[in-house]
């Protein structure tokens, strides 16, 4: 019924299917891959050979315990020297860039401050540029480290079209329509929200394991969310999702007017420059201030915690998600913005009588998005290995598979 | 790797298989079957002399055009007079029955006028037994026209935890924690929510045909809404979204008290009490004043429809969805509310510059819940007819198949 299904096809999906089984279980013998696989043991020992080849796979040595009967088999791992992902944050006030290994662990994190906001002189062009430049920079690092990489991963503040890689609107940045670089230093590129792959990296290697339903709210100066339904982000029909920054929370003509151009948005209240105006602090005071018990900036977060409190109440009787996760600047406020937003949720969700909300902390800190599109190009590489492999044959040091989209 | 699979199995998984493939095209032969399958002959004839015995298949006739070669095949349909749904809506005002037969086609649909508001004295129990009594009338109808039902779906205006069977919350019926009947009448029984339900109903029926990503508003005394994602209802994480009647409109403590005990609620200023007391009208008044022009009641559905576009404006933004129909009260109200409701749209909704949100009416009317409760009971029989088979065996006059969970 279904067209034939060739040779390449089907080792392209074997070894994904080897190299998940490796993941699932590190440590694993060729033999328990064949046994949890149903492949037969030549063809999972020609697909370990090719994976150990490219450095995409590495043998760490005797199993343990031993079996009972035979020769100890060699374990099997990831090879933390691998392909790894390039994730790059394009935030309003800085660049971040993160390098993971195939198991997820960070390699390199760096900052660069700057100031993207829109109206400032910052074109997207000249924030691309910067770009480009960051990514160069970090993939000599990495070559010179003898460090592969597979791909890079965006992370933008704003509706990100996967399909084109086109930013359509990115408020704070002041981009509209922008078209994403395909190619950055040889380089296969994907963009997505930073929200969401903020969301993502709480999944995947975040500190509230189990936890596979959540909204993942990000407050920095705009504010943003990623939801994830039974473990997998939940894009939307079509990819724009999580906007709550954008949830109205003052529908009089006395909404102050929003970067989105309308009035009331959960932004202007609640976003970093107007809690900084609340408090009546300048940028990096209102941490301190808080922890020094500063009546005005204590006030002014929990008069905004009540605002977000109600928003994302509106939020969870609509989309019924059991849990929420404070990230970006809200992680570090949640002491503060917990108690006014527990009991927003609590009067307002219909279903928290039996089943009432938890506000956890973000466990990433800022290093979320950045490190989600790290992540995102390695599980693209996890995906499909024999494009990894293919690729770094033709050309030893730098390997291009082509990340898939992450939005579907 | 899995478990064997039994004769029982295997014959239960073809024999929905085949009344799928008659379902997605009528006056398909037996040899048809057998092509778009990849079944033997021999076991689609053995498995469509069940279906007809069972009468959930009919032979329609000949096929037209004949084939080339040999004797024309005989076309098969889903049978008319085979296992009906029925699908009960327990609204605040009245109950709903409605009977659609495999097809999804209505062969009755009635109405019970009656006041089921919480704290008017109909408590559960009394709302539970009128309805025990109208099913019991509908089937004794349904028997004396020799129609056989499979089961049935309750369309509930609040929070139903599927696995239990429990409404959890519904606050315009004055309902917590009320378990529905497992059985009525000899049938099986489950439930929903009647805004999903009737999302189903639009989505399966309805005259948007390729319209498969939209919220389904229903405005009626409570306001309900269905998400209905890549043609599949959204349930949310434990299957309690679409409760939009409690996104917030106005935080201030200025907030109308809502039915739910939080203030604010959009509800309390789109629902249907609240339009008559800004319209200044009784029940039944407010479309006839609409319709002569009244600027008293017109200006009051064009404030609900600004906070109801405002609300709407919001759930898109989080949810990412592409279209709103309107249905219950509002797809009556849609010549005025759809002005105001676009143009908060059109300002608010991040995507709306390049994807603008069509807003369209529910084309089922109030019919929807009741006839998307009654299609899910026969969408149940379709997904394992053996059972409905093996029961009718047992019981030649009334069978009893097994509805799954709608939700999922």
């Amino acid at each position: 019924m279904s067209s034939p299904v060739g040779q390449i096809d089907i080792r392209r999906h074997n070894s994904a299917l080897v190299l998940a089984t490796v993941a699932a279980s590190p440590g694993v013998s060729r033999a328990g891959i064949a046994e949890r696989t149903g492949l037969t043991k030549t063809t999972v020992s020609m697909l370990v050979e090719r994976l150990l080849s490219a450095d995409v796979l590495t043998e760490t040595g005797r199993q343990h315990p031993a079996p009972a009967r035979g020769r100890p088999a060699t374990a099997l791992d990831l090879s933390p020297t691998g392909p790894h992902g390039l994730g790059v944050e394009i935030g309003v006030d800085r660049l971040a860039l993160c390098l993971t290994d195939l198991a997820g662990r960070v390699r390199t994190y760096r900052t660069l401050p700057g100031d993207h906001r829109g109206g400032r002189g910052a074109d997207p062009a000249r924030v691309l540029e910067r770009v480009r430049g960051a990514v160069r920079r970090e993939l000599g690092r990495a070559a010179a480290a003898g460090v592969p990489v597979s791909g890079v991963v965006l992370a933008v503040p704003g509706l990100v079209e996967a399909a084109t890689g086109t930013v359509r609107a990115a408020p704070n940045l002041g981009w509209r329509d922008v078209r994403l670089p395909a190619v950055l230093g040889g380089l296969p590129v994907s963009a997505a929200n930073e929200a969401d792959l903020a969301a993502c990296a709480e999944l995947w290697t975040g500190g509230h394991p189990g936890l596979r339903d959540f909204l993942y709210v990000s407050g920095e100066i705009g504010v943003g969310a990623g939801l994830v339904v039974d473990g997998a982000l939940f894009p939307g029909s079509h990819g724009f999702a999580g906007e709550i920054g954008h949830v109205c929370v003052d529908p009089t003509d006395a909404g102050a007017r929003c970067r989105c151009g309308a009035r009331g948005c959960l932004e202007t209240v609640a976003g970093r420059e107007a809690l900084q105006r609340a408090a009546g602090v300048a940028t990096g005071e209102l941490g301190p201030r808080l922890a020094a018990g500063d009546a005005r900036a204590v006030g002014a977060v929990r008069a905004a915690g009540r605002l977000l409190g109600t928003a994302l109440a509106s939020v969870v009787n609509a989309v019924g998600v059991p849990a929420v996760v404070l990230g970006g600047d809200y992680a570090r406020l949640e002491p503060w913005l917990r108690p006014p937003l527990e009991g927003e949720l609590a009067a307002r969700v219909l279903t928290a009588r039996w089943s009432p909300v938890p506000v956890l902390p973000g466990t990433l800190g800022r290093e979320a998005p950045a490190r989600g599109a790290a992540q995102s190009a390695t599980r693209a590489t996890l995906a499909d290995p024999e494009a990894y492999v293919a690729a770094r044959r033709d050309q030893p040091t730098r390997a291009s598979p082509s990340p898939s989209s992450l939005r579907r």
